[in-house]
């Protein structure tokens, strides 16, 4: 094992060995019952692949967006998942450092869409601000935009590249722009007028054609490479997978023009898509979600922005959204559940 | 055709499509051959993976960086190169999301490394900016560094979360600070004191232990999900895995601690890796980069930065440096070359 500690010792410095400071995983592991989230089952999709060449089992599972974001493609997604729609279909392509795609149009074999199917827009693919939407908003420091916007920085080292400032809603990377005016006081006062859902690795989106309308959420993709942010506001997110991506991210790279599988053979039977709301509740796998609100997270988002545990030397001073995922847990492997 | 022109529009959009406006492969096509620079053979190694299941030949090619970003660090790879280090060792690790890595340190079986290794500092993470070294810097709009920093901007939407300026010196991507003085004339001049290579998808590093100086190249990782740009100047960047990646992205994830293969059986023999320069001429794959100082991918990062071809009906407004790589095309498959 000493050629192993040698060798992994970054890896382990980043998920076990108590360092010199705080760790990510030690404020997760710290977080008191009180912040973790069970999420609810009608937000959960559970994909059922064939097994494996080795006869394992394959269970993807995605966590849909909370309403309003993408509502009208959540609600197709759940019509659909209900209406077994993806049961007998296959991944049909993979990308390498961009998607994976599933599903089948209403195009093939004159498939009709479930009668609960809504038109989808463009026009949801960001949301006016609303007051009454909960949403902890930060610069990549890790610092809540609105006090980040009261200080003079240098334009760039705290940035995002695509968005004047990302959060998470819901455990769900967000990304908005600001307004920011002077108050009565005289204190600047910044909020975001749009916000939208960001695509970051894992994220699962709906495919569409050249129409910006086209997407009704029969065929899916989920990003498997660098978070492809270009696509934000110009395609629908719909959730994110929370479990089993790497069933999605090593399957092999398809051949065929847009990476398309070039036979049957190569592409992955789905055996089924249900929301778990619709399985015996005994059958269910339950998941808690840190609550991106709170104040562990707060401090796990500041953590991973100024990294300065035993394997690092220069703290970053910054973080990508993509790069500060809302921890997540299956019960089963949390004693407290 | 029709179910998939209809499903993959979104792809085809962006590689193939002639679109309402300009798109980034449109911009790399009608690039003149004055601004494809070949890569040196002693730049690049080719590492040769066992066939795979099928049977089916794997190589990797990895570009290092050009002198002087890791010297010490490219300079050791290479005489373990010359040496056959890594013939018959293997990939023993995979990381979702994170990297595969892969070689072994001299702990093990007594091996002892080359003569020509040469000792490894921390300090080579990052380098004093020198007048002598050509880069041409960026902010993540694609707008040359110098100009934006003479821009007032709102602190966020043009930023880099890692870095004050980010861009590429031949071909490579690189972050650095940026120190703005006022000149003579009272124009602003921007100029960075320190410049470091980045971690992108496909980038190529050294392994270490928890001492920062531990690292000798006897052992590297290949990066296959989103940047883990915290990881800068906190471990050494000797390239990019510019051909072949799906060779390392596909591998299983590994199921013992930090994703070690818990079998030899699943572990990856390497046949060997060699320096291009080391191999007769003829069987010497050829590639070409696209001049990173050029019109050409000037141009091209503005566009990456600012979609607005047929699939997009929002331009971003900026770009992840990661997210525009320096466009690299084998001689075979160039009618040019």
């Amino acid at each position: 094992m000493k050629h192993l500690v040698l060798v992994l010792a970054p890896l382990f410095a980043m998920i076990a060995a108590p360092a010199s400071a705080t760790t990510p995983d030690e404020i997760v592991d710290a977080a008191p019952d009180s912040e973790w989230r069970e999420i609810a089952p009608a937000d959960l999709l559970v994909m059922t692949l064939a097994p494996d060449a080795a006869g394992k089992p394959r269970e993807v599972v995605v966590q849909l967006l909370p309403e309003p974001f993408s509502a009208a493609w959540t609600r197709n997604v759940r019509a659909l998942a209900k209406a077994n729609w993806w049961n007998g279909t296959s991944i049909y392509r993979s990308v390498d450092n961009w998607v994976v795609q599933w599903g089948e149009g209403p195009v093939e074999e004159g498939k009709t869409v479930p009668a609960a199917m809504g038109e989808t827009s463009a026009d949801g693919y960001s949301l006016d601000w609303r007051s009454g939407l909960v949403a902890t908003l930060w610069d990549a420091h890790g610092r809540r935009a609105a006090e980040a916007a009261d200080k003079e920085r240098d334009g760039s080292k705290f940035g995002d590249p695509y968005a004047a400032a990302v959060g998470y809603v819901n455990g769900m990377p967000v990304a908005s722009d600001l307004e920011t005016r002077i108050g009565p006081d005289g204190a600047k006062i910044s909020r975001p007028t749009r916000i939208w859902p960001v695509h970051c690795y894992a994220s699962v989106g709906v495919a569409r054609a050249l129409s910006p309308d086209a997407g009704s959420g029969t065929e899916l993709y989920a990003v498997i490479g660098h978070a492809p942010r270009q696509l934000d506001r110009n395609i629908a997110v719909v959730g994110k997978v929370i479990d089993g991506i790497e069933h999605l991210s090593i399957l092999p790279r398809g051949t065929g023009p847009a990476g398309v599988y070039e036979t049957e053979g190569e592409r992955t039977p789905i055996v089924s898509v249900r929301l778990l709301s619709e399985m015996p509740v005994a059958a269910r796998p339950r998941y808690r979600v840190l609550d991106t609100d709170g104040d562990s997270f707060a401090r796990y988002a500041e953590v991973k922005a100024n990294r300065d545990d035993a394997f690092y030397t220069v703290p970053a001073g910054g973080a990508d959204v993509c790069n500060v995922a809302a921890p997540v847990k299956r019960f089963a492997d949390d004693a407290s559940g």
